[in-house]
């Protein structure tokens, strides 16, 4: 049973609940604003493993323990796993999680994936096809930058549109509406907006706002549409990673169709630095900056009831090493998540 | 609404119908036995385009439009679309799928993402999410090679083990039982079991069949178990691409556990290359390896009757350059789908 309006928009008639959500992160982040929010700071960027692979691993199989913990599951009672990062065929992901033995559905959306890994696991507990299930997702700095980049003994320039991967991950619990779990549960996934790839010819790869921005404003504004809605029935509008120049550009998009988005708009990619004492150009990115801001400061303030109504949109930069190599665009995607307080 | 069955089974309500599939590859699969069943055969390797990467988003995009058309369906009646590739960071999607613009769920799973995508799609009709919507996968040899392995260009020697991945796309388009569109349709979604990650320890990228044969034990095992089934049960059950070597690992692994396949078991690795006339070794791969021989072998035979019920197993190995050179293991995950006549 659902409502559906529009497109790309759904609503869930019995809106899943988010019963318990965990956040890690590195020292950085730890020093960051949200740093006293974490569930978790570690200091070793290794994660106790001998690659930074092997470390995001370990960074995933942490949060997703200690997600368990705080909503009172186990592994027994997870049914479902939606999880993924940013790695070549996500091997942080299948390495990390394996001892959880847990059936896993395999994302992969770049810095996205919590949107998408939250609509999924929505999807399938709202739908009645499980009790429970886990979204979980991270980025590492190192396993990025040696993804996508260069190696970090180069010690390369980053342009000021560059943006810094977070170390960090996030681990969301999601149980059914009427179940027991969901009864002390504050946050609810009241409906979802799933994106389309968007091109606008951006080739830069150190300049991932601007490739993104333009994904952003098509999901946002699909979103009103489907919906019906003003950017102000949203306490917040909170992307995922654009990053201080892709916020100008978020904002300029929207405002060429119409759309104002205020004072509303926050992007975690913003939120996760501090800009005057950490020296990150534009801001956060990767899986683990939207992860780790919806677990460590969103999804308490909505609890909290500070907030209402937020509309989380991750961001994602759809490019490889080999599309960049072979002079392709680099297309982004975003998917839009309703949060209501509950 | 759902029959829930254990712990990685379920059952649907209102099984989705496959209203239309399609299946698109290259020279050597249409010389194959498959060949005279697939939609198209190109003979070009590059399919009009500049790069290997290129080619498979080509090759994902003619297969969509392919399905669209025999189903019936427009870009606008897709609600989403569920698809993946081989590639790092799922590039021929991303690219091959853009100007369909159609809310996209990204995937990774290997060459099990035909029957991820399968389940997932499934999931969102049956749960009343969307009338229509796809599943897509692809694989092309020479990105894959690429991607995995080595240039073409050095011309290295292949050991008996190994498997060749498969230049081809299946597309599928799924519609709500109670939907006009199904009225036609003679195959439905009766149920999924969701896989784990299992690592049996296989290092030798060389031989996936070995690598990926645990997972599928795993798989069908717990289906049984979930099910209360037999093998017997099935008419066939069909795994992605395990291949000669990888199949006689199968059925070892699954007597050890007291279950007999006899010969209700094929592999779709076995089945799209002749081994007398086409030197592919232990036989084919990748994803489009399923995603073929599902389209143009599986369902026609579901349609015609001449099977009832078939249990669908696309196996993928979750490696990647960095955990193969890094000395990781290889671990395997196999989804399952039960395919019905209807």
């Amino acid at each position: 049973m659902t409502q559906t309006a529009g497109r790309a928009t759904l609503f869930f008639d019995r809106p899943p609940h988010i019963i318990g959500a965990a956040a890690i992160a590195g020292s950085k982040e730890g020093d960051g604003p949200l740093g006293h929010l974490l569930d978790c700071i570690e200091q070793d960027p290794r994660f106790g493993k001998n690659t930074w692979e092997e470390a995001e691993s370990e960074l995933q199989l942490r949060t997703a323990r200690k997600a368990m913990e705080k909503s009172g599951m186990n592994e027994e009672q997870i049914r479902y796993l939606f999880a993924g990062d940013l790695l070549a065929q996500g091997i942080a992901t299948s390495y990390g999680i394996m001892e959880l033995q847990i059936p896993l559905f395999g994302l992969y959306g770049a810095c996205s994936t919590c949107g998408e890994g939250l609509g999924l696991a929505a999807i399938t507990v709202a739908g009645g096809y499980a009790d429970c299930v886990m979204a979980l997702t991270s980025s590492h700095f190192a396993s990025a930058e040696k993804e996508f980049r260069f190696p970090l003994e180069y010690a390369g320039q980053r342009p000021l549109s560059t943006t810094w991967t977070v170390t960090g991950a996030g681990a969301f619990v999601l149980s059914a509406a009427d179940s027991a779990p969901s009864r002390n549960a504050h946050v609810r996934i009241a409906g979802i907006t799933t994106g389309k790839v968007v091109d606008y010819g951006v080739k830069d790869s150190m300049h991932m706002g601007a490739a993104m921005a333009p994904a952003a404003a098509d999901t946002i504004c699909q979103h009103l549409k489907d919906t019906g809605r003003q950017a102000s029935d949203y306490d917040r509008i909170i992307t995922g990673d654009l990053g201080s120049i892709g916020q100008t550009i978020l904002k300029d998009l929207l405002a060429d169709r119409g759309v104002r988005l205020g004072s509303s708009h926050e992007d975690c990619g913003m939120l996760i630095y501090d800009p005057k004492t950490q020296d990150t150009h534009a801001g956060g990115s990767g899986c683990g900056c939207a992860a780790v801001t919806l677990a460590a400061y969103i999804l308490p303030m909505l609890a909290r009831g500070d907030w209402k109504r937020v509309l989380f949109v991750p961001t994602g930069a759809l490019l490889s090493k080999v599309s960049f190599n072979e002079g392709q665009s680099i297309p982004g995607i975003a998917h839009a998540v309703v949060l209501e307080e509950c």
